[in-house]
């Protein structure tokens, strides 16, 4: 396993697996002097945290969050930051009946083979578990974007067949139902859904999508590090997810060119970026540089034009598959091959989704703020203005 | 620009405009005695190559590759491997009416912002030229996996609306049609779509599918440089694409578990892989460990479990938006921010499929080659032979 | 600060200050089953820990590492392992006076215009209690070269003007001072030394060489990630270290070709790599290649030909500067540039080398099982005996 | 081979062969806009060219760089920047009574090992010419560090036991000699021993010295990467340096604290980063901030503090062994492990430090740049800057 690093610039190296003493994270390349609290953690850990019974596992962890190092009289040195958690509520005798189980569409198998060598209470470290460490890191990630005025917001787009249409969304109701979905009925009907899916002891999937706004115009690295790219692989990290959309993303490739494309047009309003985009055309003959600003009359590109952001807001999605612990009865192997039938009892989600909504903000935001620090060397007048300000 | 180096132990680093005098690509660390020449690169190169009128640019490209470095009397050596392409057919004068202009949907915009310095000719190293360095250095890392009987197969799943059912793939097809479509009737819809596409002076997007088989069970590196998270990071970073999937895709997320789940079995049959796979076991006791091969009765997670492959066909989509440079006249702005329409003249493809088949192929063998290499090392036994032969 | 991973393959990432709540270690890409205990860790933390007031700080550490991950039932699974030591002995107040003082030859001064940010508590980050990871670290890298039967060993070569000659070295001495040095008269010597450093009110530097045996020819990455490069920035690394060298080192500057060239010759007496050496020959119509092996007549090249490692003991020295905090008076500035004067108050080793004999061979040892990994697939055999055993 | 690449953020990776078609470096990484022609390089690479016979190997290479991508209309575009150079003067025939010899103190043996495989002509990749490409990469640097008003210097401090003592050093007399070194009359001494050398078959070792003006205060990342520790990776990833010092190097494992530590005083004459510096301190209620700079008695610590450039001259040594390619007999060993006596005829310089100046100078500049552009995020007003300038 040497795929626990996550970005070049602004580093996150996680550890932990489900039913050890402890999950956290390392964040190297965090800048000095952010202001940062256990809170500013902690508020972001409670939208992930297992526990409520009507979506979710009843497994009970007060997630709390130890900052071990990198802080000093709350404020960012510099240093690494190492966040921890204790696991707490782990059960792992639970586990017992499934130590030699193959469970469908999990781990077990994969990691069994290519290490020899099974840590099975609860999935180790391919449980959803270590996705923990990834909202505390990211929360990390989320003050710095603050700092910008860069602003993350997911939410469950669909759960199963039950989808929220583009002009149906609304914002603010996001924050009034546990599945964080932007629509006061679909809501509802999702949450009878999972009720229903716990009834037939299955599981359901979901959409969560994700928009970025306030991002500078060139973030992201050509060719390989784009900024879809880069959330590509964050994204399709977490675990569940089965598909990785930006902007018209699958409806893209039934499109025309002249549908698809998205024109270019100015406006004199101005946002919090309109100026410094201006500024760096380098304009000083131009009339009126700095009253106007770039728009497009469409946002199919989903805010990314040759793997760097836009101006316009970033959207993307990802598709997670039903969460695979199921208690119906699956044929599945034993560490023998022998066919057996499998029940999966113990605590566990009907959908990934509602939880999931937060590790997607967190992800993009890792994702964001690694190659927003990676990118503010593009320029030589931007390496002068870090050393002679 | 930080972001052209891809990998981390199969590490290309790629460099070239499309207009300026060369592409090409550093490979550095290939394991020795590889036998390799031009030619395994080449014939890779020409499913890439422009000059097919009926679906693609008419710019003339030998894309005749040097190899600089690296391969001594036919066999790889263990250093860096350079290979470069000249630019030849370049008539940078044909940019010369947009050296001004923010192209829709292109990176002109994007790309003039963050550098503040533009090489307007032909889109500089945003230009899909880019992907040449690419299929060379692809073709080495396929050449390697075929050492390991590794092998991947990419195709035309869909153009416009024409697409291609999983029940109708006929893999004798692909090499058959100008668009690598795995259907004859599908394939000659196709291409009348494409005549009809260039009468209009516009363009249209389609999906390009890939499979790899052969691969070992346990290729992925946990947790962010997962199999799935690695691909979709590669797959994302090829201009034009705007969707990634792996397996079921965004079919997923509206599934249940007990749908979705696939039930492993054993087969006495042996593939290639089947006895390692037993061996790894580490079975004993057992009766007849190698003379069973884990399976699964369907494989709706593409081949991949918990970020790494699990010994079925990996198997996943590219969606390509339609090419943004489009002869029917488009509004949008230039550098002073004024309204101005354009048609963009010279010769560009309806479509980007057709030749993005050898592209995603040669991405997604980079990224095994990288995982597979990296996870030499899994096991302290893997260590001891590889020291101990 | 982006700089607290080292490693490409067997990646360690440390954090902790001083005289914060914790520090600690994530590594990243250690093989799986590996039997590792916290013992294994302990015996040489012990090693490095304060508290022995004849040589070193009275501050009192138990160094108490606790293992958070990546070890099941006794064995590495692969995962990524944390270890973690909580601060104890903090006495953050000791370092109240120093609070604006920028100590001589300290990190005070670069570090607070770096971060405009001032961890003044035992020096923060940059205190050579963060080496106390590195140990932790440098312990897992050690059973996994114990393995492959790789040894290090390090000592105190000098103390001040108190040398060793290399035909005075007694190995069996080391264990027996604690100053680690192989000699017993000298070691006598050089703690009457350090006596009379603490009376003085001063401090004094040395020398730690050290040995690594056992190792395969070919250790090391061309050309940048030679062995002697790699060990080059690790021991560089350590706070204090002024100086390194490989084998002849410095006096190699002055020396002739015909006198510095070590002759090549050849023993039928195996040792533990003998066989594998010849076997990587491919020898085959050779008579007796397996009763051959290669040494050298001399070993000024320290065991490192054209960066790699060729079979004789790797040989390694780093000088050590003398401890910068001495309670002998010393003119300095504060905060606000004004001229005071400080004598450096608290719990201080009158020389580093003593306790940074283990830190070197920790060093050492992660340098050498990153690159062993990353090594393991030089040649195509090695990546096929990794999947096909 | 997984090590030609060097730098995280400005990373060059480079290719070639002594003996193959070419030889060249990718930069990933530089900042736009900055004025960019062939001759910057040049000038850099006349000065390590072979022909001059006085001192050096025969072999005659124009060294004819060719600039192939990220340069356009005279400035870096922001995209990689390939550098090439053909070689030309090969006469690997010169080395086919080499082609199965192991020459003592080569990399022969220890590449034919590790790879199974012998690029016999000239070294192959472990050849001196590998340097060439260092040269063109580190000439890229050296504009960038330029920008910002830092200068390498790098001389020949001593050949064999001339050596050059520092208050005899004569900065002026560096480019009045082949040697590079800053002394009339050593020169002339050191031209003699070089031409005994040559008589007498042999080859001899030197010192190179280097210095660095104009750094900003605070470059280099902690912990691993210091700067101390990635330019003693940079330095010892030399061919043939044995030994890397810094500042008072090996001297400081004999000193004692009160004689090494540096002593901080203030002065109120400004250069050219005093006034940055001040500012970055933040005082606002000091009377005269910015009419002090922070200077040291001594520069004993080499211009490092806690591996952060403390704002004197940076001063560093690097320990060449004599050149190993010497015409006098020596035994040593063919590759059926005969014993054979080898004279090494071709075109060897009698030593190699007169050609290594300008290597040392550039692995300086890379390492620099790269750790010059990371620290530009140190401080979250840094990353603000950079984005709203």
């Amino acid at each position: 396993m040497s795929g626990s690093i996550f970005g070049k610039h602004f580093t996150v190296s996680t550890f932990g697996e489900s039913h050890g003493p402890a999950i956290g994270v390392i964040i190297d390349g965090c800048p000095s002097n952010i202001p940062l609290s256990k809170e500013d953690i902690m508020k972001n850990m409670v939208r992930r945290k297992p526990g409520n019974t009507k979506i979710a596992t009843a497994r009970k962890e007060s997630d709390e969050i130890e900052i071990l190092s990198g802080v000093f009289e709350g404020k960012t040195t510099g240093a690494p930051i190492c966040l921890m958690i204790r696991n707490e509520d782990q059960r792992s005798h639970n586990y017992d009946h499934l130590k030699d189980i193959y469970r469908p569409s999990h781990a077990d198998y994969t990691y069994h083979l290519k290490y020899e060598n099974r840590d099975y209470r609860g999935g180790g470290r391919a449980s959803a578990r270590e996705t923990a460490a990834r909202v505390a890191a990211g929360s990390v990630a989320m003050r710095i974007l603050d700092e910008l005025g860069i602003h993350i917001k997911a939410y469950t787009k669909a759960l199963g067949s039950i989808v929220i249409n583009d002009n149906e969304i609304d914002y603010n109701e996001i924050a009034n139902n546990l599945l964080s979905m932007p629509h006061a009925q679909k809501a509802n009907d999702a949450l009878k859904l999972i009720a229903q899916m716990k009834e037939e002891q299955d599981s359901i999937g979901g959409i969560v999508e994700c928009q970025v706004t306030g991002l500078p115009v060139g973030i992201g690295e050509p060719v390989f590090d784009r900024l879809d790219a880069c959330l590509g692989q964050a994204i399709m990290s977490i675990n569940a997810v089965k598909a990785f959309e930006v902007g018209e993303g699958v409806k893209a490739s039934s499109m025309k060119g002249s549908t698809y494309n998205d024109a270019f047009y100015t406006t004199t309003e101005l946002d919090h970026y309109g100026e410094a985009n201006y500024k760096s055309h380098g304009f000083s003959g131009n009339a009126h540089p700095l009253c106007k600003r770039v728009l497009k009359h469409t946002n199919h590109s989903g805010g990314i034009l040759g793997g760097l952001s836009d101006g316009s807001p970033v959207v993307f999605r990802a598709h997670f598959k039903p969460t695979p612990s199921i208690a119906k009865p699956q044929q599945t192997l034993n560490h023998n091959l022998e066919n057996v039938e499998v029940s999966i009892q113990g605590r566990h989600d009907p959908t990934v989704v509602a939880r999931a909504v937060v590790v997607v903000e967190s992800m993009a935001a890792l994702t964001i703020c690694d190659l927003l620090l990676r990118g503010a060397t593009s320029r030589i007048d931007q390496v002068k203005a870090a050393y002679q300000h």
